[in-house]
């Protein structure tokens, strides 16, 4: 029923295409509870049915680093999302689609979500060059010369077999405003024509807004991605160098404008107190790498605000990380014995870490679908951003995830 | 009913100490079936029972390397190996008892051994001085001057708190047969004050025979140690640079000496092949860093020989590792898989590479157990050792295991 209606809203603002040939019923998403401009759903994939919002380790080069996927699905892990540019330098797409896809290859049987690769291939600022065709970089593995263009990495992800992919888009310095404009120009045409590369009916193509923290610009490009028959729309550009309040004035301007009917993702984004906000302000989908690369960096998440458990001060400490936290991590180990794997370089360390931080903000945006679903979300929300506000510190998004 | 008759023959050999008081019924032996001089039984703890012949992954510093104890336990493994040298260098042997003791403190609870620290000591050649009545050495962490003693051994081994711990010994070079004489009188000499210093009779404490491969050696001190009170004998100084001919003549002279009701461990063995071997030969208990440090190297244990697969002749190959194994990782991933994690790095690498070998040995430890019961393994030894061949490579151990 939800995927006639969003034909008609779509028919609605008079966009020709039969959407759905584009729309494939099986990329339906439903809205279950809102609370506010929050919102529960259930984001259908052919991979499995996602409860949203929901939150999506990030597995860079076709492994969340140090977890297996029975760890991951333990966690309560859904979506896992995966990063094309490195997966087409290497293994290569081709060997990935010859050993059946991504799905089989990382034996994760649940929903993937690819990003385009624009982002990493922009962030190689030494070495890519851009014009309107697309970007040509080096590979910051051995220096050889790759070109990505809309049709390329559309072929790329077609062939990794992800079941939610993006388009090819331009992520500018949100403060450097005449150049977001051109960026922002660009992605759309380019959003234009990776929809007519994307060749795959079990695989949904999201839209991307750019404008960085221009509240007109991002207007503009909110309405020209809304206007095309994407099946779920991303929002770029955000944790990428603007402050708090920014992202939350631009989330502000742009959640309003988008389809109800169709899912939100957050890219990139971000802590839980992010992740919070995010939600308060109607996003579904959010990814990023901060559990697992703090992990490696000794840090975990905790009401007492982020600790680094190589500190000295943890030698003799016997409580778990977080004595509220149910994981297996908390439920088996002291901040001592992690202290001791830390010091003893001990990969076991960045496992346990990895397993508590990505249960931390798992199990966190559970417990806010739960509250949308039963009305108490606007009542816990200040509680939750008190909790998680020592969490906060923010950390960008490199090549090297 | 075990027990008794264990003490009625030491009885039978004058030997004037009444040794209920050091081999408390906890840790009975009691064998379950023959064939030759395999043998199969069961190993009583403190924390449950050992069946025997077994294999003990090595946990170094209180983790074995890349695991979970819980896929540990998957593994079906039952005991773990730790190194006293390293946990008192760090986090330090009074930290652990603090934290309640080894097991508590790594969460495992079935069997621990520790070894007494003296192998590790010893190989510290450039920095050990050796008296009579210790060893001082300088710390391979930060330099710092450090001095074990049997008495310092056995007290923090005590500290620590494994079921099964190891007298202080030397191990010498088996090609140089003067030295090889002179730390065999020592390592009795230190026998008897490792027994004396053992303060818990939750601790069985093994007696270690050493010799090189001198035969007069080996019967000398496989007829001094089987003399003391020890609930178990160790057979130290094996799998240290000898052939392998060298290393099964050895037992041949070693186990027909040993106590028939003690369990025998075999220090630091070994390959399948050496498992093999050593379980014809009547041992017991086996540890080795090499299923743990194989895999960390990408090499893996297969029927085929042993396989490193970083080769690029893997890239592609959908095939497990070993189509006739039920692990976890040959179960799920393809070759072509972990290649790809080894290539970038991935520590998951190490963690699924590990799981197959562990259980490659431990596997292949209970297919032997069984055979031995039913009846069955003089007539499987050759197959098994035709299987497991081109494994046999072995590795020596260091420090830095």
């Amino acid at each position: 029923m939800e995927i006639h209606h969003t034909r008609f809203l779509l028919i609605g603002k008079s966009y020709r295409v039969d959407i759905s040939l584009i729309i494939p019923p099986m990329f339906e998403f439903n809205l279950v509870a809102r609370q506010g401009n929050a919102r529960a759903g259930t984001f259908h994939t052919p991979h499995g049915d996602l409860s949203t919002p929901v939150f999506a380790p990030v597995g860079t080069q076709a492994t969340v680093k140090t977890l297996t996927p029975e760890q991951l699905k333990g966690l309560g892990a859904s979506l896992v999302l995966s990063n094309t540019y490195h997966l087409y330098l290497r293994p290569g797409d081709e060997l990935v689609a010859e050993l059946g896809g991504l799905h089989q290859f990382m034996q994760w049987p649940n929903p993937i979500l690819t990003d385009s690769g624009g982002y990493q291939v922009f962030s190689l600022s030494d070495t890519r060059k851009i014009d309107d065709e697309g970007v040509t970089f080096k590979s910051h593995i051995d220096g050889s010369t790759h070109r990505f263009t809309p049709e390329r990495s559309i072929q790329i992800q077609n062939n990794l077999g992800a079941d939610i992919i993006m388009t090819f888009d331009e992520c500018s310095d949100p403060n450097d405003r005449d150049y977001t404009r051109i960026a922002m120009e660009r992605t759309h045409r380019w959003a234009e024509r990776s929809l007519r590369a994307h060749q795959r009916a079990d695989q949904a193509l999201f839209g991307i807004v750019q404008g960085g923290v221009d509240p007109d610009l991002r207007v503009k490009s909110a309405e020209f991605i809304s206007s095309l028959p994407f099946p779920g729309i991303a929002i770029g550009g955000l944790s990428v160098g603007e402050t708090k309040a920014e992202m939350h004035a631009t989330l502000g301007v742009v959640t309003p404008l988008l389809p109800e009917h169709k899912p939100r993702y957050l890219m990139g984004v971000g802590t839980p107190e992010d992740l919070i906000h995010g939600i308060a302000r109607g996003i579904d989908i959010f990814d990023c790498v901060l559990p697992t690369r703090l992990a490696r960096h000794n840090a975990v998440f905790s009401p007492e605000g982020r600790l680094n458990l190589m500190n000295a001060v943890y030698a003799r400490d016997a409580r778990p990380i977080d004595e509220s936290c149910d994981c297996y991590t908390c439920r088996t180990f002291t901040r001592a014995y992690l202290r001791h794997l830390i010091s003893a370089k001990e990969s076991l360390a960045g496992t346990l870490l990895s397993i508590h931080n990505l249960h931390t903000m798992i199990n966190l945006v559970n417990n806010i679908r739960t509250s949308i679903i039963d009305g108490t979300f606007e009542s816990k929300v200040r509680l939750w951003l008190e909790q998680w506000h020592g969490n906060a510190e923010r950390v960008k998004s490199k090549v090297d995830q």
